[in-house]
């Protein structure tokens, strides 16, 4: 159940309840549907103290339970030979983008909603790969029949993003000019060039405008590139937890997340594809991530002072305290899907996002669109404050564009996006409704 | 003029305006006395976006200047073969604790005042040991003849911690045992057992009761032990920026650092004092300390989104933006004056610090304390945010012990005890005022 970003909220931990597995099987299977989704029913309950580390070991020890058919999806590729001109005078070739699709594009081509998955997600946004999948995509209630991303109604794509380790071509990718993975020689990529790569595979999709494109934190910086640079394509942009400008503290924070992988030998100049990677650099990389992710009250609610198997201080200088123990293990357990490099890269795009300096205010930027906004922030998101959303829905106001806003209750942080479903549901449930009445859509 | 503590505020760059070398001895010698101080007049002008750097630069390569003979102070350390009883159950022989002073103690030896410092802090506190000191001690500014801590009134008394690597017993100390340094074999301390080795230091001076304890962070931690476990030997408690229980999210930063450290191969488990030693590790655990000492307010405000000698990104994965730059310094320069295995040790005090737990409750705490209590927050300062200092208070009402609280305005975040003078000085002076007029100190 655990989503690919590793939230640390409230999904992702409540819905694992200690039950049998025929209970298990039953809770989250009986609402099978033709569209390829479940409709698990799954219950919010309130989260008890402590209760995370637990559940999370009963995650990682549970047997593996039989996935439905109809719930298996499969992630897809396109693939270019036409370089894909970059903003730093670079040209990348061939390009590979993976992405994966839920519920059917209408006749009218006018139902397609492009999902934008944040810094260390996927395209594999909801369902599951193979029947022995332990958790589905990384917004699996967010996206399904009769979930907020109905694929009863709307065609859903999700996008991975180059420089990714995910599928799409990215520094572990094959360099055409030496037959080696690329390395530290990938080319430095911005947001504005994954979207580039992304407008591709929608021409190929043959989706001339887009119902909607949403997203998260970076996700949200390629929904506002997509309102903003291809603003005759999208008729609905939704913003959550997302700023039109990386702040200095979140390129500090990236800038350490570098530094401890560039720091380990083994990151070797990025050259470790015929070695061991450097392991121990990018799990202190996702564990400084990781807490800016959180708030601290999530973090108090859930460890508290506890220390692991026993009732206070052993004197050790080892990992003792709970919430030690499990961000050492969200560290050590990111290596196994992430690569270092892309890391690297990644965070890079992220700092270098800076849409008024591009048109030369966000006033400027926001001129260009001609889509409806949603922007939605949660109250204890530190990493991506209310602040910054407020920005972008002050700017659009000065220039009249269409954008409801707001900020969200939640102690989960910035990850809220991802685990705090129930809250933000409603709100993306009527603004799409409302993006399928066409004549509320203004032009530019 | 940094403060040994690395602070990132306003006086740590306002204070060198770029003079000539004759200007600057004018401005900040012209006022001798005869405690040992200068009564430096250094302006409090506002802080300009983005002179940060620069003016850091500025400090580096600056001319080393004459000091007078009246600024220099000496480090004093005294040695004890009597083992120190630890919290762990261990013993620690032989002690050393490092301490200065300054002022005079009076006849009846009831001006004393023990300043206590924070984690990377030491026993240099004011002044300056050499003529070809580039900075004085950590708190100059607020300690001095007619500065808050007055050295014309009263006895000033800063003391280092063991386990420190700044002139006390600590892991880089020898080991009795081995003839080598402690390394990780040095057993693990608590904030109670930094204070029970103070104890020795006052009782060798002679001070029955000290007029008060004060420190900032993790000095803060001290002044409480101090005011609880020792109630009869304090008048007055002056606790900044601080928390009577370390938070889970504290912990959690603490825990990111040590593994820094102890990634980096060349920690050896403790052992690298014939080597080199961990110094990526302990840059990469600095660089994450500091960024939780500043507010993004401070961040924004001194380096924005300004590249380093560039209008625009470089796309290259080395550090680029000016915030990046200044970062990697803070972390390479912590190098030069820290052992990284102080930092495990002194962090791992900290983690352990809980006054609640140790009595039951924080009520039955502050129901052993004889003191007055000052406590000063900062509302920039997330890492030990204003509501755990009103937790503190709270309690000191409940238990009807009197106590005055302020929430400081402040940019500076964590750091603004260590450069917020302005703000916190008369509150600071006030209360040193009020804790002489005996009549008004409160028995228990």
């Amino acid at each position: 159940m655990t989503s690919s970003y590793q939230p640390m909220g409230s999904r992702w931990y409540h819905n694992i309840p200690v039950i049998s597995s025929l209970q298990w099987l039953r809770q989250h299977h009986q609402h099978h549907t033709n569209t390829g989704h479940s409709t698990r029913q799954q219950p919010h309950e309130p989260i008890r103290p402590n209760e995370g580390i637990s559940h999370d070991y009963q995650v990682r020890q549970r047997q593996q339970e039989q996935i439905a058919t109809s719930d298996l999806v499969t992630r897809q590729t396109m693939i270019w030979d036409t370089p894909l001109p970059l903003d730093s005078g670079q040209q990348l070739a061939p390009v590979t983008l993976a992405y994966e699709t839920y519920g059917r594009l209408n006749e009218q081509r006018d139902n397609a909603i492009l999902l934008l998955h944040a810094f260390s997600g996927d395209a594999h946004a909801a369902g599951y790969h193979h029947p022995s999948d332990r958790k589905p995509g990384w917004w699996d209630e967010m996206v399904g029949p009769g979930r907020p991303f109905d694929t009863n109604r709307y065609f859903l794509i999700c996008s991975n993003v180059i420089g990714s380790c995910c599928g799409s071509t990215g520094p572990s990718s094959t360099n055409p000019a030496t037959g080696k993975p690329y390395g530290a020689q990938f080319p430095v990529i911005t947001i504005a060039d994954m979207v580039r790569a992304q407008v591709r595979l929608i021409d190929k999709l043959g989706i001339n405008q887009l119902m909607a494109v949403a997203g998260g934190s970076m996700g949200g910086f390629q929904a506002l590139e997509w309102a903003t640079a291809y603003p005759e394509r999208v008729r609905g942009a939704i913003l959550l937890a997302t700023t039109a400008q990386s702040s200095p503290q979140t390129v500090a924070w990236n800038a350490i997340g570098r530094r401890a992988i560039m720091s380990d030998p083994r990151w070797r100049q990025g050259d470790y594809y015929d070695h061991e990677p450097p392991a121990d650099g990018q799990a202190i990389a996702r564990m400084v991530g990781h807490l800016t992710y959180v708030s601290s009250l999530s973090i108090d609610a859930k460890f508290g002072r506890l220390f692991h198997q026993h009732e206070g201080p052993q004197f050790t200088l080892e990992p003792e305290f709970e919430v030690e123990r499990y961000l050492e293990y969200k560290g050590t357990s990111f290596n196994k899907r992430f690569d270092p490099n892309s890391y690297l890269y990644l965070t890079r795009a992220m700092d270098y996002w800076d849409l008024p300096a591009r048109y030369g205010s966000l006033d400027a930027a926001f001129s260009r669109s001609q889509a409806r906004f949603l922007v939605l922030s949660f109250s204890s998101d530190w990493l991506y404050p209310p602040s910054e959303s407020q920005r972008i829905v002050d700017a659009l106001c000065r220039v009249n564009r269409p954008v409801e806003y707001a900020e969200l209750p939640s102690n989960a942080g910035h990850d809220a996006f991802l685990v705090n479903h129930h809250v933000q549901s409603p709100f993306i449930e009527q603004f799409l409704n409302s993006l399928t009445v066409k004549e509320l859509t203004l032009g530019a």
